[in-house]
Parts: C-alpha cells; structure tokens; sequence
C-alpha cells in the first residue's frame, strides 16, 4: 500500500522521528513522508513512533491509499526529495 | 476528489498562501491542507498560489484520490484540526 505521514511534532524531538521514519519512508518535504510500505512494517514503524511522541502535544497523520494507481501528485515549485540529498 | 496538499514555503510567504488555501480546502496540520474540492475549483486554488510562491524556493505538493473511498487517515497524537481553532 501507499503511504503519505505528515507530522508537527516539538522541535526537540523532530530530528529523532526524522531518523526513524527515514528507515521506513522517503522523506520528500520538510514535514512529509511517503512511499510503499506492507501493513506489517507500518505497524512496526509506527509503534516506534509511539515510543518517540509526546502524544499530548505532537501530531502524525497517516494517509493509506490501498494502491498507487489510485492516487496521483502534482509539484509545485521545487520537489524537495531530501533522501536524495543525503545518498 | 479527494486532495492532501502539503506546503514548504518561505516564512515569507507562509501567511498568505496559507490563507489562500483556506478558501478551498481545510487546514489539518501546520504544513498540511486536505478535502474534496472539484478539479476546476482545484485549478482555480493552484493558479492562485502560482502567483503567490517563489517557484525556485517553495514546495507545494497536490496528493490526488479520484474518491475519498480510495485513502483512510489514522492519526496519532494530536488531531490539529486548525481550522475548528478559528470557527
């Protein structure tokens, strides 16, 4: 399945959330995440996160598109692929 | 259809295009609008924002689900639903 996380979390913990997601996603905007990814390694991704947030304050929003056929993204501006940066 | 949009722009210009898009679509996370909006009024938003952003520096990314049956949202942490702050 698809996936888009877009988080707002406290700046004290954005670097940590960024590492762990980065493990599982492709970072593509300053506070975006998608990619594919099985049930079972989100599930796994997102206990972690759990482990990470303060859940009273941060924010982390998971879209699920079954497939990648039904959904479809337009850019405007620049594609800030981070992962890239980063090879 | 259903539409995400997320946004990385100049601190600049993060007012004005943010009240921008609260003309079309809900504001749901710091960088993060979604909702159905039809393809013209979808248009009519993204020429308006094209006159609004730097295109060299800004980033505005459109996810695009032909129907919200298509995506599911999970969330953890908090629900910050912005837009329910100034109603």
């Amino acid at each position: 399945m698809f996936v888009i996380l877009t988080y707002d979390v406290d700046v004290k913990r954005v670097n940590k959330i960024r590492k762990l997601l980065k493990k599982y996603l492709t970072w593509t905007q300053n506070s975006v995440f998608e990619g594919e990814i099985s049930q079972g390694k989100l599930n796994q991704c997102l206990s972690e996160v759990e482990n990470i947030i303060d859940k009273s304050y941060d924010s982390i929003y998971i879209y699920n598109v079954k497939s990648s056929k039904f959904i479809s993204k337009d850019i405007l501006g620049e594609n800030k692929n981070f992962d890239e940066l980063f090879l």
